[in-house]
């Protein structure tokens, strides 16, 4: 096969076939069959669910999974398994942890825990005429989808409303129907996709079988059917809170730090520029423990930056504030996490991951995820109020690269002394061992 | 250790201990410690990198590393390494790259690369006067900071612009220096915040040493230094086109086909719930190649919904046009990166990932994810307005499911049939197994 040619079957290929075709057309190593290789699994069957996960699967990516305990969360200690690249974030959250968990700990109340999804349709009728139907279609639509819907209705959820919308601002004869469901301690995502993709099906049947309808009344167009990730009313709220002075610690003046504190949380709220780092620094710590409970992080991120932006303006999610000498740092977060089903009931360490939280419901996930957010957040804003973010950061950075060099001990040593006050990176550290050999 | 006990020192303890303590804690497994060594390298030098990214590792969490060839970007064929979880992700995208490079491909063009961070602080004096001071201070400041800069400036980047602004309506006294950067193919998160940092430290110097200051004046407080993850200025453009005849598929109407998915992109750039849904499938797309290639999602997260939201209201990021004849589905999309340093330059399947791309720049690289994203909205668009997405998704579930519970060849065989049109879960896929075994 030439270079640059369109392949096709590709992902029927055996993975030896794909490996072999990679290494022809990009020149790479020899070996790299042999590399790859290196970094799956000895245990067949585990491999075979990771290979499984996806399609054209060549090998495993790793990512550390760690724990960080001390997280006592509404009166409980939690231990916390943490998977993320970044190498601030768990010590980050281990600092936040033990700090608060020696002033009361991370408290959080369920807010709600709705989710939605759509029927989108063209239909060529007035609005007045579709609501007059709409009692008998909700009802046909449920029937219909009693199928999909019974397990749910058996663990307690299930669908809890249908809603009609007319919104020809957007586009002419354009209508929802806009659905709220419960999924219990599931994500839901197929649950809801299914029900949706029913309703669509019994929509357009009501309509084409509709002895009372002209003949282009019968023709009801199904846009799409799907879920949305935008969960507002799947809510959380997380809070610290502990009197102004019991804030100190090594010396610090613990007045001048809150109000410092809550200065840059104000700026949060109010900066744009800010708001969005603020704000990344808080999915630093949700996404960590959703990455190790095998939940979909890119659903969670655009739940919470979406209703970040809710009011008109994007901003920081976090709050902070002094009352009568009490220092109250909180969040509320929209967030839907299941905690049966899909890759958590599937892949081995988020198994174990769930076994560390000890087996928690899908209210207490959540609740556990806005934790790590915001102790997380904690963090960042403190070491950004007093020593300032690049300390930690530099020592963690020259920890990695000096350990991609194969430093000595006494290299490394030698190394965090030179690079107390000087600026890190790949070249200067590789240049220091290269002079101190 | 009692249970529930706060624990000091833990991230100093050795691996084997902090595993024991969980064992203990959690009452889990006896052989855990086996059980997680099995996730480890047996490459003791690429074990310690995995080790080293981040505090209080106890294992490697695994996901699979996968490839999808024929993505034709700017006329060149390129093999896009991919890692997600999700099992639907890395098939959307190898239909899309395949679909479009029969079609002439995807396109893409750099807006711009401007990345900026900001120096927040408290003054005293009037605005006047410290818009009075500010080209010396600015002097001052850039002057201070070449020691950080010169590496920058070497490769052709650097500091371009600094200002001041006044925003009272935030914080009393509240000013921000706010600094564009030019960080070539770094990501630039280090020598931002170092930049940064230093400007602070100068900041406060310049007026605690000024001499025509009033003692109140010579008091300026730094709130925090730091880069903004905001990147409205860093912007590529990515599109694909075709003539809408040429959309043609296996029998579809074109025509109908393409007026369709505008309407569905319409409905993304107006209705919320659609858009935040909408950019998450795009996300799939872009996260899964920043993960193959060590790049921080969040930041890439945090940038793109926070600039989805940028008119005032949250909105899909994808635009679809037909024009005479031509279809064009087209995405603006703010996004950071870089292809030096960091994890990339750090974890070995990062690397190799690199090699698979052919080692590109970082506006490259920008250009890749925009076209990962651009490619997986299309597939999950089409899916939507034509079969819907429950079709594709349940397939790839069951096959999960079934691998995971270790189903026989002939069992997957006779499952794919049996759940043909039946509702899949854990559940009823397990009973099924069961019933034939």
């Amino acid at each position: 096969m030439k270079k640059g040619e369109i392949i096709s079957g590709f992902s029927k290929w055996s993975k030896s076939a794909k490996i072999e075709w990679l290494i022809n057309q990009l020149y790479l190593d020899k070996n790299t069959a042999q590399f790859l290789l290196g970094f799956e699994l000895s245990d067949s069957s585990l491999q075979s669910i990771i290979t499984e996960l996806s399609e054209n699967h060549i090998s495993n990516y790793h990512l550390p999974f760690t724990v960080s305990p001390n997280f006592q969360v509404n009166g409980k200690m939690k231990v916390f398994p943490l998977v993320t690249e970044e190498s601030s974030v768990v010590a980050a959250l281990a600092k936040a942890s033990g700090f608060w968990a020696k002033r009361g700990g991370f408290h959080y109340k369920i807010l709600g825990t709705e989710k939605k999804g759509q029927v989108h349709f063209s239909w060529n009728g007035t609005p007045e005429k579709l609501r007059l139907f709409f009692p008998e279609i909700k009802k046909k639509l449920l029937d219909e989808a009693s199928s999909v819907t019974k397990k749910m209705e058996e663990r307690g959820g299930g669908i809890t409303s249908v809603v009609l919308k007319y919104l020809p601002e957007i586009l002419p004869n354009y209508y929802q129907i806009d659905v709220s469901f419960d999924t219990r301690d599931a994500m839901g995502a197929n649950f809801i996709n299914s029900c949706l993709e029913q309703f669509g099906k019994s929509l357009q049947e009501y309509f084409s079988e509709n002895e009372n309808l002209s003949e282009t009344e019968k023709e009801l167009e199904i846009i799409m059917c799907i879920l949305s990730n935008y969960v507002p009313d799947s809510l959380v709220k997380v809070w610290v809170e502990c009197p102004v002075d019991d804030l100190a610690e090594k010396g610090a003046e613990p007045g001048e730090f809150a109000e410092k504190f809550v200065r840059a949380v104000r700026i949060a709220q109010n900066d744009l520029s800010r708001a969005v780092t603020h704000n990344k620094g808080i999915f630093n710590g949700v996404d960590a423990l959703a990455m190790a409970t095998g939940n979909d992080f890119r659903a969670i991120e655009a739940a919470g930056h979406a209703f970040a932006s809710r009011n008109g303006q994007y901003a920081g999610l976090s709050d902070a504030r002094i009352e009568n000498g009490k220092f109250v740092f909180s969040m509320e977060i929209s967030l839907a996490v299941g905690v049966v089903g899909g890759v958590t009931a599937l892949h081995p360490l988020a198994k174990l991951a769930m076994k560390v939280l000890e087996s928690p419901s899908a209210d207490e996930l959540m609740g556990y995820l806005a934790v790590a957010g915001l102790a997380s957040n904690w963090s960042a804003v403190k070491a950004l109020v007093t020593t300032g973010i690049q300390k930690g950061h530099m020592k963690m950075h020259l920890s990695n690269i000096l350990s991609s060099l194969n430093a000595s001990e006494i290299q490394k040593e030698s190394a965090i002394s030179y690079f107390q006050n000087r600026p890190v990176s790949f070249s200067e550290v590789g240049k220091f061992l290269s002079e101190n050999g």
